[in-house]
C-alpha cells in the first residue's frame, strides 16, 4: 500500500508515460532485436526520461516483459479463455492456426524470440513469465481439455499438464529452435498425432 | 579439396590449436556465459593466437558450434544409435534419462542454453545445427521408432517427424523454458502420453 497518492493528473501522465514506454520497447525490439535494445534508446523514443524507467523497472528485460503483459491486456478484457464449440480437434486447430500466424509474423517473431530467449538464460523473468503470461494461458488450455475430459472425448486419466505440454511444445520447439516451417498441414499432423498417440489404435466401434 | 598440403607436423600442431580452442570456448561458456564470451578470451584460456581462431572460425558463434559438435564426436565413434532392446518404452525411458542428466547437470545447462538461444536468433547457425548435430541424432530417433512400427508397435500411418517432436519436444520446451522440472516421473508421463494420445484407448483385447 503506498501512503503517498499521486493526483489523478499526475496518475494519468504516469500511465501515458508507462504505455509509452511499454510501446517504444515493443517497437524497437522489432527493429534492433533484444541486443541492440537499450534503456536509453527506448527512453528517446517514448519522449520518457531516463530516470524515469529506470524508477519503474529495474532491467530492460523487466521493461520487454511488461510490454508483452500490456499486449496481452489489450488483446482482451479479462482471463484467456479459448474456444469451445464441443468439437476439441476443430477447437485446437482455430487456437494453433492463430498461434502460427502470430509466430511467422515478422512483427511479432522477433520481440517473441528475445523474450523465449531472456527467458531461457534468466530464472526470475522466467518465473514472472510462468506466473504472469503464461499462467493464465496454461489455465485456460487445461480447461478446454478438462471440458473434452468430462465429455467423454480424452482419457480419464490423462496428465493435462503433459496434454498441454504435447500439443503446443512441439510447435513452440519448431518455432523456437527454427527445425521446420509451421504451416496448417503441420498443425494438423500435430493434433492428430497427439489426439490419437503413437501406438496402433484399434478401429472404433459403432 | 585443398591444393596445398600442411606437413605431418604442421597438421597435428594444427588439429592440437583446433581442439584447445574448442574445449576453451566450452569451458569458458560454463563459466561467463555467451554474452561475456570473446574470442580474446578463449585464445588467450586456449594458448592460441586470435589471428589463428580468426582464420578457422568467422564468429564466436561458430566457435561454439564446433565445440558441441566435437563433444558429440568424442562421445561416440560413428553416427549415433538409439538403443534397440525391443521394448520401445524401455528404450525412450534410457535415452530420455541420460537426457535430462545431460540438462540437469550445471556442466551442460548453460552452454546448451547458449547454443539453443544462439540458434533461436541465427538462421544460419539454426541450419548447420539442423544439419550437422540434430540431424544425425533425429536420424537415429526416426530409426528407432520405424523399427517399432516394422514391430507393429506403432501405428502403420504414423509421420515419424511428428512423432520425434511429441516424444522430445516437450521435454527440451520444458527445459529451455523452465517451466517444470525435469524427473524421472515426467519423463514417464510424457512417454505414456505420448504412446497412448490424449484420447480414451479401449482396453486392448487378449
Amino acid at each position: 500500500m503506498t501512503t503517498r497518492r499521486a493526483s489523478p493528473n499526475a496518475a494519468r501522465r504516469n500511465e501515458a508515460s508507462r504505455r509509452a514506454t511499454l510501446t517504444a520497447a515493443f517497437d524497437l525490439l522489432q527493429e534492433v532485436g533484444y541486443a541492440k535494445l537499450s534503456i536509453e534508446g527506448i527512453a528517446a523514443r517514448a519522449g520518457v526520461g531516463k530516470q524515469t524507467i529506470y524508477r519503474w523497472w529495474p532491467s530492460k528485460g523487466a521493461v520487454v516483459f511488461d510490454a508483452f503483459l500490456l499486449l496481452s491486456e489489450s488483446a482482451e478484457g479479462g482471463p484467456p479463455v479459448l474456444p469451445d464449440t464441443g468439437d476439441l480437434e476443430a477447437d485446437l486447430t482455430a487456437v494453433l492456426l492463430a498461434t502460427i500466424e502470430e509466430l511467422n509474423d515478422p512483427r511479432y517473431d522477433q520481440p517473441m524470440r528475445a523474450l523465449a530467449t531472456e527467458i531461457a538464460h534468466d530464472p526470475e523473468l522466467a518465473a514472472a513469465y510462468a506466473e504472469r503470461l503464461d499462467g493464465p494461458l496454461k489455465d485456460a488450455k487445461r480447461q478446454r481439455l478438462r471440458s473434452a475430459q468430462q465429455a467423454g472425448q480424452l482419457a480419464d486419466d490423462l496428465d493435462l499438464d503433459v496434454a498441454v505440454e504435447m500439443i503446443w511444445g512441439p510447435v513452440l520447439n519448431r518455432w523456437l529452435q527454427r527445425s521446420g516451417p509451421l504451416t496448417a498441414d503441420y498443425i494438423d499432423r500435430v493434433i492428430t498425432t497427439a489426439l490419437n498417440g503413437l501406438r496402433p489404435r484399434p478401429p472404433a466401434a459403432g
